[in-house]
């Protein structure tokens, strides 16, 4: 394993579980998806996004996601996290194991309504509510925000960088452990990223930790090296990009893992992440969802051969 | 047209009526791409890789290059380049009434034995009596070099540093107007390409103006940021992404057009390039090249309504 303190280790967090798994339109069985999220740790991947709790009426995708936590947790004893979108998830998390959880709280009020039918504001009291009850619970848990159409949104178009420090500001005095802006839709920019990131910075400092970021519009890595640049060390990806744009068919949606890991590595910077071991996972993915289509440019190009001359 | 001499704006040289079409399985007819390089014009791109002067048994898509570049230069007083190999093909472009010329200089030896048959700096002094007899002509032609594998090599693998270096110096010294550095098989990260365009420009100062970047690896927008942060304020790039990778059937190739002009335009930059025009151009590119496959994020999802909300 990278040592996560070293100046120059960049942690990624594989969201494929969750932000992936939750559109492709059919169900991975649970043991394939305990195989795969298993090879995805042993690859070195020092966090997992392995589901979520919320109804499986809505999400069936998602009805193992306590049985999925569960098993993981028996592999790791750090970064395995769920997503939960209220109080009630939260708990069914703790129970379950979960090192962390994720709150989704939408910058945009049109999206937050149309995605938690809370407003913003509601919803960073529910994350109030989600700290004051894990903090009480004899076993520690993270719990970390991510702030959905931090960088526009498809409903409101942009969203002003007032609104998102005031966001960050009042779930940083709610307690979140960690706030992680989102480009839901890609409509991020590099430009915007590093004005975005220092403002927020400026407000809250380090407890702005992550990025979540898109590729709709194939600016995804580029963003990632804004984030970079703004002093960014975590971001979140999806293997094999899985995971599309929901008001955009067919168009790229999450930032692929492997190709994140590959330019990370190839800049010096250090994941702890074996590229070629991560590979191996993606062929578990495949076989998991056999015809679901799978992104990604070092899959296409394979990994080149001064990708280990420079390592060596 | 943007102001070329403003402080924020970038030149985008559209290459794939050369670097893409002489991959394509299928031959565009030449009024097809004649009307397809009129609309490039149109859409305001200010530079235009029309063609290449080689022996049309070895690449049959451009043995109309002479009839193109005729064409072109009598729609534009500026901004139309071909691909010339030789002293021989400087001459045919000059006939044509090309505005410019570039020349492929391989920084990996072998790379250049099997490109042109020549070694490195055989070909660095081709430069010279292209210099030479051009400098001795009535009409100005701009002599751009383009130097091939400087971020590293399919056949060598890690190109030291101090190689181009010493190549693009060389160039300098030939009396080159402009050294274009060229990712030509995508190994580039964004960390080189900062590393090694501030070396060279140490050395040349802004002789090295433009980089040629490939998104083989979905680094190429990545890749052009890290130039921006170096200074460089041209780019080539194709529409659709045309011409793919040679050594990876199915890999991408040159970055996309439609989506670096997104990026740059979306940064505050400008381009004086109209992306919904450009996205018509591209509607001609895919009738004169029917089956084709193109590639594009912003073709795929769409141009976001921030972009234009951001620039109103």
């Amino acid at each position: 394993m990278a040592d996560d303190h070293a100046e120059n280790y960049v942690k990624v967090c594989e969201v494929g579980p969750r932000d992936g798994l939750q559109m492709a339109p059919s169900i991975m069985p649970t043991p394939a998806k305990i195989a795969w999220l298993k090879k995805i740790l042993e690859a070195g991947v020092p966090e997992i996004e392995a589901g979520s709790f919320v109804p499986p009426r809505l999400v069936p995708q998602m009805a193992d996601t306590g049985d999925v936590i569960r098993a993981m947790s028996l592999c790791s004893d750090h970064g395995i996290c769920a997503l939960v979108p209220n109080l009630k998830g939260a708990q069914l998390a703790y129970d379950a194991g979960a090192h962390a959880v994720i709150v989704p709280v939408s910058v945009s009020e049109k999206h937050s309504l149309s995605n938690t039918r809370k407003g913003t504001f509601e919803q960073v009291a529910e994350v109030q509510s989600i700290v004051q009850w894990v903090r009480a619970q004899p076993r520690a848990m993270r719990v970390d925000v991510g702030c959905a159409t931090a960088f526009g949104c498809s409903m409101e178009g942009v969203i002003a960088l007032d609104r998102v420090v005031a966001v960050a500001s009042a779930l940083a005095r709610a307690g979140a452990d960690q706030v992680v802006l989102a480009d839901t839709v890609g409509y991020g920019n590099p430009a915007q990223i590093r004005a975005v990131v220092r403002a927020v910075r400026a407000e809250i400092g380090p407890v702005l930790g992550r990025l979540h970021l898109h590729d709709t519009m194939g600016l995804g890595l580029a963003n990632v090296l804004a984030g970079l640049d703004a002093g960014i060390r975590e971001f979140d990806s999806s293997m094999g990009g899985l995971g599309g744009c929901p008001f955009a068919p067919g168009a790229s949606g999450n930032i692929v893992t492997e190709d994140l890991v590959f330019m990370l590595e190839s800049m010096g910077l250090r994941t702890g992440i074996d590229l070629g071991a991560l590979m191996q996972a993606r062929v578990l993915l495949q076989q998991g969802l056999p015809g679901e289509p799978l992104r990604g440019n070092i899959a296409l190009a394979g990994i080149p051969r001064t990708y280990r001359e420079r390592a060596a």
